[in-house]
């Protein structure tokens, strides 16, 4: 494509998509899902079905000791179950009859003078679709009027490990918790298993937020030339997912990475901001994904600035994204994520070794751990209303203790209805290459000559969103990955290509 | 302009500028500030010239249990005195010596692998314009070495109210603070007053500030059509002033209002979020400023969403204006802001007098508060770093109890030196005017006939960033005011205005 029919493209720039209405009985759906597996639990404990779930929202915070209000996103337990986004509410829901009940702040008269209509709690019933509502000052005389029993009712409150932070969710607290019974160890596990596995109208938000995720990196992949700066892609990309996508909110910071930043696995954040003025021949790894509703997408396009591979890069782009396509060509239900990620070491490994920057028996280089100097992360993780979605080791999996493996976020195997990410990369690390090339165990293994040509090369990470379905997997992530496809589509080309 | 003339200017879409260079010593001059105000102060209490300065910066923040990292901002004392864009730093200077010294994390060794290069005690230095850098486990040995008194070396810490929150700032907290002398009062009232005053180079960060948010607020105006999002006016502002300014945060959550939305005063938060779809007819009020190197700005343009205002509009748009403009043609060190707020409800009084809306004395009307009625808000507040800027009520200052004047966050006589908002407005907010109609001591003054036309108006505010100089002041902010030059650059033509 010509010069002019390029620049009429960037001019246009827009999208063919706008935001789906957002299908609030997904939530009414998953309370009924954990009502389901609570009493189940009891059940099986022998344990009366009764008790009630009783979740505190996330509330709005001010920066340090000013009046600058942090722009508020739930948390993300609650949003799974009551889909709310303003702040300060409370749920509770009623195992023995399956009654769902909010508790919406009461705001002061002034309130609607500064920040909006004061809605009435028929709103809120009606909008987040639940049985009840009430005013947060009424939760203990309502919680205790519908209560049959004797003795103080039971409230099974969310408190455990998340195990990508090592931090505890904080058990619901308020005036009068002490007028109850409260259990502490039933709901964390049993929430955050039902959290693993999608129903089709979760499948559906993930799903926009990875179209709309995509596109915006066609268009950032598109529009990026040598001489820019790194936060101008994150930039563009924020632009189009909240403009054409009405995503506010990213699922995690931006990672624009170019040259050597590649090799840093988190770039991004506050002390590594994305600052670089890339030049021309370097490589760019873009990691961002939009939120829609809640539900998040993880996406990860490396490609090199000025449109065309070299061959050092080509070799490395090729060997991810082999990993990346035989994984996926693996993926289904009974398979362990623990051998998807040694797959993709080694389809890494023999691709290095047939590029001649590794040498010996890609076994022995397994043995060695090896695979984790080129790939110290996890080959991917649970996606939903978090990036690392909770439940990626449910009771009784150990961490494994190995380098690479130790990073996984699960050990799981797959099932229907996971979504995960799959991103293996290789990067050039020199805090991690310089050991293992001085080490005597493992020196042998590196072409020191040809690793030489990759200082500053950075890394390469290729990395989709992936629904696993009953019988195999489907890729939700739609970007182009062959680098005659990103070379194209950085050319002019439209996405997808046409035949 | 032609249609063609417009669509070419669209797709260029571009900037005029370019983020400046950071000036790093704009932190040595406000440290140097400080040691001056301390130093007399203690001098005039008959205090020895000795102890030290010694603060918390800012730590990253997760949300709630999970490893989601919120992007970092700088707590803001932090960052006046030393600037520093990394978390987890704290800062001390010497009364004595003026000496000013970082203490950075020390990181562990597979930071470098996953969020970039551990850098050297001597790129803060550099970085940062301190004297010597030494790491948070090292606080207590260095200040106590450099210690020459006796007894226990002395703390200034921070602690003192945010008359905008009402929250205290935190003292810095660390492990060893019981070796130490502390005084918790001293600090706060100095260091706020010395950010109440702009220096040149500080100035010149507002500047910038300014100019790039309000080349986006342009840009924003000409792409303004009928039928869109409120929040895709949102995603355009933050595109342009990260795209082409580096700016990264914002000052505050964009106020993205239109139609009767525009009388909530601070629209846009996650519980009204930008999302209404507006029509053709539409007022839109947009309250947005960038922030630049932790310096604000915040700007506030209020347009017919069609490009042409209605003879309604063009009244109450007229009345607000006057206001702007009566005021910061008043403004000079001296004047009292109580004072300017109550001539910018005067103006817009006798506006709606001459348009019908109310009747009777203006005096009167002053004396019953009737301007609150539809200026419930004050006319402005300091703007630096935070975006209500502390220091509006220094110790002996009490707030006014009247409506209108007790919103006001300063009641100061202004001096050179200040930056200040202008920001008078006018609304139609049925919880304030349905009272004061229906209310036997102010119901004559209201046209109910005509104000009924009035009905989901809106409002209107107009928002400057306004510099207080020796001599009267100079308004940072460039937009389109009048209303022509609002109609002619929404149709196209650029901005300023070719003669």
């Amino acid at each position: 494509m010509g010069v002019i029919a390029r620049t009429r493209r960037f001019s246009m720039a827009s999208s063919a998509l706008s935001p789906p209405p957002v299908p609030m009985e997904l939530h009414v759906i998953n309370c009924e899902k954990l009502v389901r597996c609570i009493r189940q639990h009891l059940s099986d404990s022998s344990r009366p079905l009764h008790g009630i779930v009783f979740l505190k929202g996330g509330e709005e915070q001010t920066r340090h000791c000013t009046d600058h209000i942090e722009l508020f996103r739930q948390e993300s337990y609650f949003a799974y179950l009551f889909g709310v986004r303003e702040p300060g509410f409370y749920g509770a829901i009623d195992i023995a009859t399956g009654k769902s009940t909010l508790f919406a702040p009461r705001l002061p008269n002034d309130y609607a003078v500064w920040l909006g209509e004061i809605k009435p709690l028929s709103y809120f019933k009606e909008t987040y679709m639940v049985h009840t509502v009430n005013y947060t000052d009424e939760i203990v005389r309502v919680l205790h009027a519908e209560y049959q029993g004797s003795g103080q009712p039971l409230l099974f409150l969310l408190h455990g490990l998340n195990t990508d932070s090592g931090n505890y969710s904080k058990p619901a607290d308020f005036e009068g918790k002490e007028k109850f019974e409260v259990d502490l160890t039933t709901l964390h596990p049993i929430l955050t298993e039902c959290r693993v596995l999608k129903s089709d109208l979760e499948l559906s938000l993930i799903h926009f937020a990875n179209d709309i995720s995509s596109e915006a990196h066609v268009e950032v992949m598109r529009k990026t030339k040598p001489g820019m700066k790194e936060y101008q892609l994150e930039s563009m990309f924020l632009h189009h997912t909240y403009m054409y996508g009405g995503c506010r909110h990213c699922s995690y910071t931006c990672i624009c990475a170019t040259g050597d930043n590649s090799a840093v696995l988190h770039y991004g954040h506050a002390a590594a901001p994305n600052e670089r003025t890339f030049k021309d021949g370097d490589m760019a790894l873009l990691d961002m994904g939009a939120e829609y509703h809640f539900y998040g997408s993880d996406i990860t396009c490396s490609f090199p600035v000025n449109g065309k591979f070299t061959s050092n890069q080509r070799l490395i782009y090729n060997a991810v994204l082999e990993a990346h396509n035989v994984v996926i060509s693996a993926m289904k239900p009974g398979v362990s994520w623990l051998d998807m990620h040694k797959l993709a070491e080694k389809t890494i490994l023999e691709s290095l070794k047939k590029g001649c920057i590794v040498v010996g028996d890609v076994d022995d280089m397994m043995a060695e751990r090896i695979g984790a100097v080129f790939m110290p992360h996890g080959l991917g993780h649970l996606l939903g209303i978090d990036t690392h979605d909770p439940g990626g080791y449910s009771k009784g999996m150990d961490r494994p203790k190995e380098p690479g493996l130790k990073s996984l976020r699960t050990i799981r195997q797959l099932q229907d209805g996971m979504v995960i990410t799959v991103e293996p990369g290789c990067y050039f690390i020199d805090a991690l290459l310089f050991p293992a090339m001085e080490s005597s165990k493992t020196s042998k293994f590196f072409n020191q000559e040809v690793i030489g040509q990759f200082k500053n090369f950075g890394g390469v990470r290729i990395e989709s969103d992936v629904h696993v379905t009953a019988n195999g997997c489907k890729n939700m992530t739609n970007v182009p990955r062959e680098t005659w496809e990103i070379e194209a589509v950085m050319s002019g080309a439209p996405w997808p290509l046409e035949k």
